[in-house]
């Protein structure tokens, strides 16, 4: 049975299941959120209000068992950028969607009655639609036992914690990863969606489902195989990655003096030696921790881990470099598992690591915090936020709505979304990528870092603006494409530097479907989501005024380099002439 | 001696007094603001930055002996909106800035010491800048008491109370009128422009200047007493705003349905006996107060008032429709005592009438505060606000940024500014003047009630379309050279209605500088203004997708009329076709 569009109306609590239109039919991940919300949502329209839909769908190899394809898409227009949003997640929910025949889900309206909220579950032949008023007011954890006991577990999950239910603008929509912990759909406040729309979880059933079937399934084992290899055998995805996780990169950008710290006031971090990666491993494995785990079924890289406590117990997992950095270097924490309890609690909360932590650190310039004081930070978290609290939404609005309330001028944001932990001075191809994606400052959007500073895909000097534009326009390009596979962006490393990487990725496309894409076609394909990406914003008022950093990194510099941003606005403009 | 350019740079405490360029010579007011904005600032930088400044320039007229001559213009990149604005105001601040030869003050730059707060004096001579630490956390009236003491009353005095020191949104810039009483240069966040330039007050000379000199002085004389009969035989500006004030309106704009009431969920509020200005006038003459007073010297309308408690003490004045309003039927206090006590409070605190009142509005949604609870919306401001706690900031960053920070979907702002009295939805013209004028939602920037409503100018259907765009236009073209000459807003009435106003308007400025405009040059000079404006406001990226009201008055029926913004984008965006 071929794939279906599951349509939800939470208006009046219906669903239709739809047949796929020709359009969409070669389409998946970030391709099809991004073309459906293009298609259907009026980008004037008020993020949060009745007109938004919320768009879910897995890659075109999600499901399959090609390595590290486990990631999927939810495309909605942001409430916190104004833009449109595609954010992807790995754990369980792509691989089931995928396998039910899910081809995309599309939520759309806002209930009349909004006292309650809802559980909404996905299955083979229908939708149920229920008000699950035992689940308001609980945290991601709660809702996961709850769904996992109910379904005997076998279900995929995506929930929202107080924070999402409060619809403030740093709350994510988290997804169950293979080991029962989470990860999460982040950045641009999306959980304020869900919540906005009164849905408290959604459920996909995880039994009864078919395995994806191949055209050639001889060709794609093939592929898969060289594509695997590739994967491993790059120092990056193959070493260094699973050896310490993400947070390898403190070290690393700390000594590129593009790690910002002290809410952006330096490159360079004096607490670097303490929250590093290299620390990290000898503590898990003191502990008796676990340095590798994977987010997704079928990862090779598996950058996460298991991290507990000086007693051994667990403390978190999912413990990210973006999250190490944001509380340590940026806002000063030195205590690793101070950083850790604040990850696990804001990982049930279902609140952005980035978004929160650099507003940590603009909250210390707006006085409501000392630079460092993780305790505080806990507290504000676990009572402040959980509440809903004056202070609570205060920080729960992000950096760029705490910086207009506060009256700051040093705001780390680009389309009102926080920049994360790449200084745009120092790490200029990245601070391109965070200007002109549709995204607001992302830093998947085209990871210029890679080429930058870690020497993937040659060097482009991290310090001079020779080079930038083209650099981020061509990652940005590929990384629409990859997004829309459903793969994880660390086959970057091996497809910069692999000539049979991209090949096998092509080919295993090819194999799954039928059909005969080459690579102009997958750049043809990452063109035309940006475009379509930007022609969204331009209407939703985000022009060539929003592609830009904010003001202060022109006039100040940026230690130890003394780097500032010096990209004229035609500069910058130009990346869109392709 | 002629007229000069004061520039004063806060990043070195110094000034320049500069020659008057030839294009500035035939400009005053908003035409002067904001053709130094558009010249001199970048639309994109930051409006609490170094790169941001204010202008402050008197009318053409200010200083002379015509009637409703006094206002002053304030030109800046405003915080709140993103965009230009100009905001002017009456007291006794233009006439002795035009007596003086003061055409415009520039003030630019931020002192790299923030620690401090600076008083800035301006002479005919030279300006002083001088730190003042005793005036850091007082509030407006304390300020002007110590300036009026230090100059034995001979100056004139604009301050900004705690809530400007602070730089919040809902902050504005207060200046002294004859009677000692304030009014202020308020919208779009300016006293917050001030606070981050360290400016806790600026004094300008009183006592050393001459009266301003008349080309044609018998011309003058003669058409000046054409002018100010056709103020006084004008039914509104000659009878219906001296006997009740602005707050006649409350009933007029009640019963046509269009007065925003429950955050504007009605056009209709129950409150209307209790606020209006009927009652109002009966209760200042019960308790020997005053119903006229005038803002400026030489106001023939008087439409100004002194509002005394039940036990004949003073409580406050200049207390306007739009207060009246934005506390009666918007937040619903029925006590008009009440409202004059927040609004005393407010004045001494320098916040915004329609800004901090709509905000509360929208609080009551956010479950912050109770509908028309008076007591503990005082309580908000002298307690929360006026310390800067969480809940005060809340409140301080307006009602956009309220809504952001509490997920809200029924936010009355257009460009982030609040909304004033009067319903989009049931008062269409007025509605096209709120998202097209430059300035976000302004009732001032182009009165389309007068012909909405008033039936002054002829008659335009408030419920229809038909006609609304051009009418506004008209309206706001007229008003920029309104707003450049230094009159008074009211002067709109027999300017609309008896043909000898606006040549006698045009005969006083020919006569005052010995010119030969003529009615065509004064619509230019409006059409420039606006075009200028615009300009500036694409360039800082307000295009036409901020042109729009809040999307659910596209959807949300506004009783008792039902009526819906039911404008298509095209239609709005024609307004800018001229």
């Amino acid at each position: 049975m071929s794939d279906k569009i599951y349509r939800v109306d939470m208006s009046n609590l219906t669903y239709k299941i739809e047949d796929v239109p020709a359009d969409w039919m070669g389409l998946g991940g970030r391709g099809l959120t991004s073309t459906i919300i293009a298609a259907e949502v009026d980008p004037e329209c008020h993020p949060l209000g009745p007109n938004n839909k919320m768009v879910f769908a897995p890659g075109l190899l999600s499901g399959t068992t090609a390595a590290n394809s486990g990631r999927n898409s939810l495309g909605t227009k942001s409430p916190l950028t104004g833009g449109i949003k595609e954010s992807n997640v790995g754990g369980t929910i792509a691989g089931v969607m995928a396998k039910l025949g899910v081809k995309a889900l599309i939520i759309e309206g806002i209930p009349e009655d909004d006292s309650t909220f809802y559980h909404v579950h996905v299955t083979k032949e229908k939708v149920l639609i229920e008000a699950v008023p035992e689940l308001v007011g609980k945290n991601n954890y709660f809702v996961l036992d709850a769904m996992e006991e109910k379904y005997n577990k076998k279900v995929a999950v995506m929930t929202i914690g107080r924070p999402g239910e409060m619809k403030m603008l740093i709350s994510n929509i988290s997804v169950r990863d293979p080991k029962g912990k989470l990860r999460s759909h982040g950045r641009g406040g999306v959980g304020a969606v869900m919540g906005s729309k009164k849905i408290k979880c959604i459920t996909v059933d995880a039994q009864n489902y078919k395995e994806v079937t191949y055209a050639q399934p001889d060709k794609f084992k093939e592929a898969s195989k060289v594509f695997t290899k590739a994967l491993q055998d790059n120092p990056i995805s193959g070493e260094g990655l699973p050896a310490f996780g993400t947070n390898v990169l403190i070290n690393i950008i700390n000594e590129a003096g593009g790690l910002p710290s002290h809410n952006f006031r330096s490159g360079h971090s004096e607490n670097a030696e303490e929250i590093c990666g290299e620390t990290m491993a000898e503590k898990i494995k003191e502990r008796g921790g676990s340095t590798t785990h994977g987010c997704h079924a079928g990862c090779v890289i598996q950058c996460s881990q298991t991290y507990n406590d000086k007693d051994g117990n667990y403390l978190t997992s999912g413990f990210e470099y973006e999250m190490i950095w944001a509380f340590g270097a940026n806002f000063g924490i030195k205590d690793l598992d101070q950083i850790a309890k604040i990850d696990a609690l804001m990982d049930d909360l279902g609140v952005d690591a980035i978004e929160t932590g650099v507003t940590f650190g603009v909250a210390v310039d707006a006085e409501i915090i000392k630079f460092g004081d993780g305790v505080e930070a806990y507290r504000i978290l676990a009572e402040e936020i959980a509440n809903g609290t004056p202070l609570g939404r205060v920080i729960g609005g992000g950096a760029g709505n705490l910086g207009k309330l506060y009256g700051l001028v040093r705001v780390p944001v680009v389309k009102n979304q926080s920049i994360p932990a790449y200084e745009p001075r120092a790490i200029k191809g990245q601070g391109i990528t965070y200007v002109t994606t549709p995204m607001g400052a992302d830093h998947t959007a085209g990871y210029a870092v890679a080429t930058n500073i870690l020497n993937s895909g040659g060097f482009v000097d991290p310090l001079k603006k020779d080079g930038q534009v083209e650099l981020s326009r061509n990652l940005q390009i590929a990384s629409a494409a990859v997004d829309s596979t459903g793969m994880c962006i660390f086959v970057a490393f091996p497809a910069l530097d692999d000539p049979k990487c991209l090949p096998a990725l092509i080919d295993m496309i090819n194999a799954r479907f039928g059909i005969s894409l080459d690579g102009d076609d997958v750049t043809n394909l990452g063109s035309t989501i940006l475009k379509i990406e930007h022609a969204f914003n331009l209407k939703a008022g985000l022009g060539s005024a929003d592609d830009r950093v904010p003001e202060f990194m022109k006039y100040e510099k940026l230690p130890p380099h003394d780097a500032i941003w010096d990209f004229t606005n035609e500069e910058i403009d130009e990346f869109w002439n392709f």
